[in-house]
């Protein structure tokens, strides 16, 4: 243990004396959070496929892999358009799961709360998140409540972390894409965030932007039960399209393109997003993904995901190219320009979920 | 979904309009909102057994039994003598994985960050963090940050989970305790929340009083291995002894007598108590915990723990009667009278975890 204290900050204090919001949001900042402090002390085998979540294996012959991952919500505010923090809080954790390639049965749900909360606000989020693992054939067996003093919080925090069991052979992670695999997406990007977004700039459109938000188990236990040869799966939240595919890139050392022609954005999202200024690669969804497949499966996998409530504007949106650039991602436009798609600096939406 | 949400607060909201620190406090009310409004609506067989974490089986055919498990730390102070948020974190759910009876194996971590918290101590709460799982054998394998803005938080909250296997097959469980059972406990009592509070207060005494935060894994493994036959585990948390004696006595329906004059408690920690207005019983300890031992295991089980560093000061502190009320809990004083010790009503420390 003092060996460890003696180790000096990874993160550059003389740059970043303290955290900041980006230190969260999912872009740049983030990613050198993420892989200078954390992944660097809590190195272990587990940690190191860069994941949604940890996969391994138990028994003694070994004979259960299973997946475990954790998100926290402080999504601002409470309750949004198409959701809320309570169904939020169960779906995002049962898709990290399923983008492990696992099928998701257990969860558990810490609850912070601020001092004066409406008793009757907890009430509806605790009652959310019980219909959205109902939804999403889940349980929710084991919990933890804290409150803290008025001022010392912002409501209503949740915790979930989630087990799953691994039914299937595949290596379902970023180390598995491989040149000529095709991208696919199961909708338009971007509605989650504008949700939000809308509600707390007071944006009103002629309809108003319903959040994605979304159990994916059910569709992606769709792809594995046809045999679809699926590489990695990979859940657009935070930092949204972009980053996903920027993270992937760079762990599978892989050059990725897509064609902004092909990547479906609802017209109020995108007037939404052009109001605001945010590109809808960068806008976090949460029932939202990306699936690298097998080229040869890869129409297969198109109808299946089609085939489902959840995946019914599903679209190719692009490949793992053989010959480019290693970590790198790359938009041809709809006029036939293309341009590197880097991971977001800085802040883009603080607190979507 | 729709006839869940029909279903009234089970929590009356013209008593309860909002959400009150006691809530949280381990005492009536906590035990109240968690019985009520979590155990009713989240309701199925893992959640039922009223225990520190769920315990389930997988496999086809079964052959792995898992515990999951799941606390948030909103400590204040961050830093204490004795320990900080980041290893209170990892003792914390390490123990809770213990007390179902098995080996913690993986932890994850799911970090909330007041903007503006200084990078060097989410550096040193971090490695904390590691060299406490280092200690406790456990691997950190996944995890989560959020940032949130300056004011909306309280410096940093840490949420761990769990997951330990079970290797034995007893069924260590509230509603395993039987008349005759002998009570231990693995040391004095109320290390954990004087510390906190003597730091809060500015309390200054002869030495400091160091909190008891401890992983508890490696002494109840030598108990499990020693054949001992246990019937229930509870760690001395939020609420302490006497909180925790209630929940068994309730669950098991049983009746709990202690002795006054056998529960270790330290001249400076009784000090410290009879300053701020604090029944030992009620505080909160992070590395000491009950067990419930079958009679002819008790001797046994007791030199067992005085073995281990962490049990040097064990005691046989009182017994399950036969013939006494379900649910009752008592204790003899030093001077020969009879007191029931009932739950705590109301809040008696605030974030001491």
């Amino acid at each position: 243990m003092e060996a460890a204290f003696s180790l000096s900050c990874p993160i550059p204090i003389s740059e970043y004396p303290v955290v900041l919001l980006a230190h969260g949001g999912g872009g740049k900042l983030s990613h050198a959070l993420i892989e200078k402090m954390m992944v660097g002390v809590f190195s272990n085998p587990a940690l190191e496929t860069r994941h949604d979540g940890a996969v391994f294996t138990l028994g003694d012959p070994p004979s259960v892999r299973l997946a475990f991952t954790t998100d926290s919500y402080v999504v601002h505010p409470l309750f949004f358009p198409g959701g809320d923090i309570g169904s939020l809080a169960v779906h995002g954790t049962v898709n990290d799961l399923t983008m492990c390639g696992a099928r998701p049965l257990y969860l558990s749900v810490g609850l912070i709360i601020e001092e004066g909360l409406p008793m009757d606000t907890l009430w509806r989020v605790v009652q959310s998140m019980q219909g959205a693992a109902r939804q999403a054939g889940v349980h929710i067996v084991t919990g933890d409540t804290k409150v803290v003093e008025r001022g010392k919080a912002d409501g209503l925090f949740i915790n979930t972390a989630g087990v799953g069991v691994i039914e299937h052979s595949f290596h379902i992670a970023p180390q598995s894409v491989q040149p000529g695999d095709v991208l696919l997406i199961n909708g338009d990007l971007g509605r989650h965030g504008m949700a939000i977004m809308a509600v707390r700039e007071g944006l009103e459109f002629e309809s108003t932007i319903e959040s994605d938000s979304a159990p994916l188990n059910g569709l992606v236990q769709q792809l594995i039960d046809s045999g679809i040869e699926i590489h990695c799966l990979r859940d657009l939240t935070r930092g949204g399209l972009a980053s996903a595919l920027n993270e992937i890139a760079s762990v599978a050392r892989a050059s990725i393109a897509v064609e902004e022609a092909y990547i479906p954005v609802r017209e109020d999202v995108r007037a939404a997003c052009e109001i605001l200024g945010f590109d809808p690669l960068y806008v976090a969804n949460e029932g939202r993904f990306v699936a690298f497949v097998a080229a040869h499966d890869a129409e297969r996998a198109l109808a299946a995901m089609r085939a489902h409530p959840l995946g019914a504007g599903a679209a190719r949106i692009g490949v793992v190219e053989a010959d480019g650039r290693a970590g790198l991602v790359t938009m041809r436009s709809r006029i036939g320009a293309t341009r590197i798609v880097d991971m977001l600096s800085g802040e883009q939406l603080p607190r979507i979920c």
